[in-house]
């Protein structure tokens, strides 16, 4: 039965898995080995964790490979696959910004120049973890910020089962990659963040993985950057007496089936709300496939908490700052104008989660853990990086070449003075010349 | 003597200071206490490292104090900051972006919320290291970005010196900062991090530090934000046959003056200005004060490299990613297009790079070590997080309702599926009552 408390008992506690300094031993070792050896060590480490022989010939899909996994997967799956990816490519591109300059009339030019970062790798995990809408996810947004070179690796066995899900093959193929390795685990992170001579050696790393795939990228960052390592999902639903609790609990249960460690919580001014999205789960878990792992989740980390004011309420929320919240109110933009930390925002009756899950357009991959505090769903930015751009024309330099001594001087950074001071004495001497 | 060579033999390679085990243990301790007990450890530990006995009482420093300080400071320094102040709030506001949305005709509305992070922390070191030009680049682009409560924290004594800087205060006040507490190093970080009864914790911690501070910073990722951790600065020159030998050797040494880790290096195409800026540099080091850090890091880091091309001269910058370019060509435009990596980028003879460090708006806290590949300048976004809208109407939950379902059954999520499923039901009811 799903707990119903008060807003001042809740609180959420995850204890995220930081791995075992066994697992870290054998990460750091990996990573090291790839990084000396090269693809000698990444076909060591695939042989020895894959059980595949994998080799200079073989490690790289072909065209063949994508072309039967076209005839593996229905035409319907094809058909869902493809109008999710144009609305996830629609919305992504409205985030695009263009570089940006400003020219004064004594010749100064300030600006920002915005490019696509070159090379990017996506980690997709292989057997049942490798979901098709993740590769979305993650591949969209770099293309959208104009990366050239969207290169994939994926393990190439899972669970006793050999070869790469042909889904994965197919919506690789649909969303226009077509650099793809057969490689996983620490041993492929490693590759991708210092390059082998089988692979090149990428700018960034994103997408998600297993402990050792999470530890693998902790290791590499400074030398690629990667994105954030996800923890358990969750979800918050804020709701008053007029939301239905059929929807609700449908909702708290699409989060809570994910895995053990989710987490699903429904914050209310409603007690009759309440109540009756307590029997609304215990009914609907019963029917549930995923029922052991929601229930243990409902169990451990879910809780229906009734609150005396929405105020309360949307402090609770702004404290816990979920990766999801629904708004099921009467007039839901009233509670929006107030909720501060949320990663993305689902607002009245019809907006169910799993919309965004596959389909709407924003992005399912969503800081957790509370991060939404201070991150972001993955966005086009993220795939860019700025550069300053500083012209000074003489007479700028002229006019303002006294001030910046003076400060560089206060620093006792004589050189940056001098600096300065050189092109001054320069140009008078030409001038009296 | 800088020494000359081709670009082939050119590698720039910088061991990053990650600290030695017994720094981090302490490290650890530090924040860990801090974590647990609060002031007290605070307290504790800035007794124990900074010689001070700070209070609750005498943690904050007070408007007095702020006063003392403006007498300590000279007018023309003041007003040298204004005119700087004014000139990068003017950069960061450009930067500023707008929430957005976008309804469509069936009643979807999607979009992405943008809000400041609600308090962020900066942490200024003491000492030499304290450069009040640093703390206007932290702090203009949070205010900019709108954060309301911006916490500065700084040791309240540095090599024997007891006080803060004066001139840091004045910086801090002008810029508007109003919350300033007397502690520095592993425990000031722990303690914005967490937050004590003293300090309220914030959401992110950015400014530069020693090895204890970026330590700490490293430690209580995940908890907050932070911003990235600086290596030793750069810069990198390049020249043709038509640049000045003595503006480039006078920039090359502003920047070899700051550490002896720091690498100027100059790419250029023509052995004559390889060979003159490789005397101008050797008369212009007999007159620095900061000869003795500059010519360490001339010959340990420092070079001229001569490419027989220009194209061949860009590649190796693109390689380099530096922190600072500077392009004195006959068209730095030209070259410009071609540049893919740097974190700044100065333009032409008048634009030197100091001008950047103080004056001219764009941020100072640049990308080092090859890092500006992925990442960018300091700037507003830092400062903002995002939320993803989503609002589904009836009509588009109905019209999308069968599609969504089958991408959830495909990965095997009947949950997600029934969470649309119950509304398509339950409104079919409805219709037929």
């Amino acid at each position: 039965m799903m707990r119903i408390i008060a807003g001042s008992e809740f609180k959420l506690e995850r204890e995220v898995d930081a791995g075992t300094t066994e697992q870290l031993n054998a990460v750091l070792n990996i990573v090291q080995r790839v990084r000396l050896e090269g693809d000698e060590a990444l076909f060591h480490f695939t042989r020895l964790h894959d059980k595949t022989e994998v080799t200079t010939g073989n490690i790289r899909v072909t065209a063949e490979d994508i072309a039967r996994a076209y005839e593996l997967v229905e035409p319907s799956f094809l058909e869902a696959i493809r109008e999710a990816a144009q609305r996830i490519r629609t919305f992504h591109e409205k985030q695009k910004r263009a570089s940006w300059f400003d020219i004064q009339p004594d010749g100064t030019m300030l600006g920002q120049l915005l490019r696509p970062l070159r090379r990017v790798g996506v980690y997709v995990p292989g057997g049942k973890a490798a979901y098709p809408s993740s590769v979305l996810m993650n591949v969209i947004p770099a293309q959208v910020a104009g990366v050239k070179e969207i290169v994939m690796v994926t393990p190439p066995s899972t669970g006793g089962k050999q070869g790469i899900d042909p889904y994965i093959l197919v919506v690789a193929a649909e969303a226009g990659v077509e650099e793809i390795y057969r490689v996983g685990g620490a041993q492929a992170i490693a590759a991708l963040a210092y390059g082998t001579d089988s692979i090149a050696k990428v700018d960034k790393i994103c997408g998600p993985g297993n402990i050792f795939v999470a530890l693998a990228k902790r290791e590499v960052y400074g030398a690629v950057d990667i994105d954030s390592i996800a923890g358990p999902s969750e979800i918050v639903v804020l709701a008053d007496e007029t939301a239905h609790a059929s929807y609700i609990a449908a909702d708290l249960l699409s989060q809570a089936e994910h895995d053990e460690m989710a987490s699903a919580v429904l914050v209310t001014t409603s007690r009759a709300v309440a109540e009756a999205v307590q029997q609304e789960v215990e009914q609907q878990l019963t029917v549930l496939p995923r029922q052991s792992i929601a229930s243990q989740s409902i169990e451990q980390y879910g809780a229906i908490v009734v609150t005396d004011s929405m105020q309360e309420a949307i402090a609770l929320i702004n404290r816990l700052a979920p990766e999801h919240l629904e708004i099921m109110t009467e007039d839901p933009m009233n509670e929006l104008s107030l909720v501060e930390n949320a990663g993305a925002i689902f607002l009245g009756n019809y907006s169910s989660e799993p919309v965004g899950d596959y389909f709407a357009g924003p992005n399912h991959i969503i800081p957790t853990n509370g991060t939404a505090r201070f991150s972001s769903p993955v966005d086009v930015d993220m795939f860019v990086k700025k550069s300053s751009l500083i012209r000074y024309s003489k007479e700028a330099l002229f006019a303002q070449g006294e001030t910046i001594m003076k400060l560089a001087r206060h620093e006792g950074l004589e050189g940056h003075a001098k600096a300065i001071q050189v092109r001054l004495e320069q140009e008078k001497d030409n001038d009296t010349k």
